[in-house]
């Protein structure tokens, strides 16, 4: 399933270590960020789930065998030893991670792959697909749910990205602390809450009798509640349609215009119409900083439906994560550690672990990146969680996995907890001065002198 | 397959249509942008064929079906009529779309749709991902080859989004014109010739002996030849190293450092080993500008490596199309055309056509948006080509689909004919002075006073 969305030089490297004999050479791979995005002061972990059942079911299908086989530039290592090789290919190594959930930071490995050289390389393009996805996404929706001050934020970005990923991204936004998403496979494959009122066209369709017939019927088909979208024609004129349709009428949605002054009109329209229960939902390309500016000025929302911010975040697009070999066992089976040095973009070799200081309140302090290796690089603080935690171990689940519900809402647990321990600066949506990093490395790993070359 | 990747919504208002007796009327929604995104001066149209597969396959499983019966909120409209409805579903509409590989400007549907009203709403999610995606990928790829004057693009932003898109946005990038996609998938699904070489990861795990044996070791597995990632430890030792690395060595790759300077160097180095005949390919976050630059500057590259600023396109994250119900037939069966005023984000109503207008060589001069009533608005050229071409009548193909590589191949040579259409003005790749639109809109199109309200 899935094994050829990969890149064609794992596929190179995987052939050439087979026929070097070395691709069972023990490697340890970590994902990771040399840096935070701009605009961004923490990363909300997604992704780790779906990097693990892909672990669990990654397998090479007899199409995508042959398909290899018959690709010329593969001709001198698709032997029939690497032929077998994929048709046997189970993944038997060791996973860690950082729950998803959890705040992570720049030089912390999210992901750690212990497994053989062959496999370990193989897995690089599609963990961090994931990961660069769905953290991306998740540490961006955690944004909009600060900026909102306990107000839902609804994710409805479904539309700016491939359908494909539209779920996973309901579910990373989900994970982040937004009420629902609007995308129904995020529901269905994941148990998000789902939820969506009406677009314009619906309004549009009700051409003979107008707006106030349509937002009758609408109501009419669901008496239960239900949100209006106003801005069709004319907002403030909506808005006392909208007052007029009955009880069912749990909300309006305002998508254009001066969402200030709107906002105001319409609160005020509402309330004079004796509807101060009809709660009002700003939408048109909203990102946080929009959101705050709107709550500083008064504005009287009390939800907010964001798009284009969430799925895509323009402001940071790429997370730019990247995986790399930090330990490798030579020739003698001893593990070393190796690291690259191309300038400004050097590794840092050796396998690591990070440890969490939190202060008595459960408050997030500061990380420490050290060695994996406790023995080489002990922690002093007994009390500091290592928050790396060992996932799969020989190929197999450390513990059997809940369903995609379960795992998605423990996931929210824990991220509520996560922004709840951020201390004020880390909160900050970027204005605030620029922090010193929350990270620490630790004496014996910045010693680490790589082998190679 | 896939029905439930839409937006909630969508799923309402289909509820709401069945309850109201309206589903069967006829609509016309078309897929536009209201304004090019910033930084480009044309779009290249991609992710038709995939819409046009979508549509041809597109059922409710019982799965879905029973999602969609057990959400409380869908309750009231989840009738045993509407269930009968999402079992039999068949997309029975029209689709007239411009083809994939031409260009496309604001204000100019690049799919219409016309189909009954609940058909046509619940594709709205769907079409609207697929073309802000790949179309996005497409007509950013294009200024990437446009850039590199004839030197090859090979597209490797897999890793940069999720897994899913990455086969499609390879085949995007294809499309446009690069050389290649990293992403094997794009070659099994798509025919899109696949390359790729090594990582940093292979030179790091022959700790043992070093990056000159790692490079020979390289060479002997692929003797049709390869390309050497030559910056893990120091690129211009590197450069030196896969000179002495055979014959089998076509190229090296740097990707960190100065450029320019480590272009320059590296070439003298090869030459002066007597390897004239070994290319150089740069990468390392590349994007059109920095091409251009390191080309005016006459850095010795003979192709390029781009991955995040195809993917992902930072420099204009969305595409921001929009799907707007255009026309609708009122309670008497007569069309009737509409269009919302929202403030800043109103919407042209009438079904519409798009006349190019190309010059006595093949290029392009501008284009007209009419009604696509020819009746109403006739075009006053006989020459000048309509867009929109008939893809589906009634639910049929209007032609027997080709495999996908051969409508990615197709595509391709559309793309290529499209670019070399360009005038010198719409090619500028951002610099250029800012330009009036090359799209005219009728005197009759402009006249339409859309119904409602």
């Amino acid at each position: 399933m899935h094994a050829l969305l990969t890149d064609r030089y794992e596929l190179a490297m995987l052939g050439a270590y087979l026929r070097e004999g070395i691709a069972e050479r023990r490697g340890v791979f970590e994902l990771s960020l040399r840096r935070l995005p701009p605009n961004r002061r923490f990363l909300l972990v997604a992704g780790v789930d779906r990097v693990v059942r892909y672990l669990r079911d990654l397998r090479f299908t007899d199409a995508e065998v042959d398909y290899l086989r018959a690709q010329p530039d593969l001709r001198d290592v698709m032997t029939d030893a690497m032929e077998g090789y994929l048709r046997a290919f189970r993944f038997r190594g060791d996973l860690d991670a950082i729950p998803e959930g959890a705040l992570a930071f720049e030089a912390e490995p999210i992901l750690r792959v212990t497994a053989s050289l062959a496999e370990a390389q193989l897995l690089e393009t599609f963990l961090l697909g994931v990961i660069n996805t769905e953290t991306r996404v998740a540490s961006k929706a955690a944004r909009l749910v600060l900026a909102a001050e306990g107000r839902p934020v609804f994710e409805f970005g479904a539309r700016r990205v491939d359908p494909l990923t539209a779920p996973y991204a309901g579910r990373a936004a989900y994970i982040a602390g937004c009420a629902a998403s609007s995308c129904e496979q995020a529901g269905l494959t994941f148990g998000v809450p789902v939820s969506g009122t009406i677009a314009h066209s619906y309004v549009l369709a009700h051409v003979d009798d107008g707006e106030e017939a349509a937002f009758l019927r609408f109501a009419e088909s669901f008496p239960e509640g239900t949100t209006l979208l106003i801005d069709t024609y004319d907002a403030r004129r909506g808005a006392l349609r909208a007052a007029r349709a009955g009880s069912a009428v749990r909300a309006v949605r305002i998508d254009s215009g001066d969402l200030l002054a709107l906002g105001r009109d319409v609160r005020r329209i509402l309330d004079a119409a004796g509807r101060p229960d009809i709660q009002i939902i700003a939408s048109d390309d909203l990102d946080e900083q929009r959101i705050r500016s709107l709550l500083a000025d008064g504005a009287p929302y009390d939800a907010f439906g964001v798009g284009t911010a969430i799925t895509l975040t323009p402001d940071a697009p790429t997370l730019g994560a990247i995986y790399k070999l930090v330990e490798i066992e030579d020739r003698r089976d001893v593990a070393v550690p190796v690291g690259k040095r191309s300038p400004g973009k050097p590794s840092t070799a050796g396998a690591k672990q990070v440890y969490r200081r939190l202060d008595e309140r459960g408050g997030f302090v500061e990380d420490t990146v050290r060695l994996a290796d406790e023995a080489a690089d002990p922690h002093p603080d007994p009390e500091a969680l290592a928050l790396l935690v060992p996932v799969m171990r020989s190929g197999k689940l450390v513990r059997d996995l809940p369903t995609p519900a379960e795992v998605t809402r423990e996931a929210r647990e824990r991220a509520a907890r996560s922004l709840r321990s951020l201390p004020e600066a880390l909160r900050d949506l970027g204005e605030g001065p620029s922090l010193p990093s929350p990270v620490l490395i630790s004496p014996a790993l910045s010693a680490m002198v790589p082998r190679g070359d």
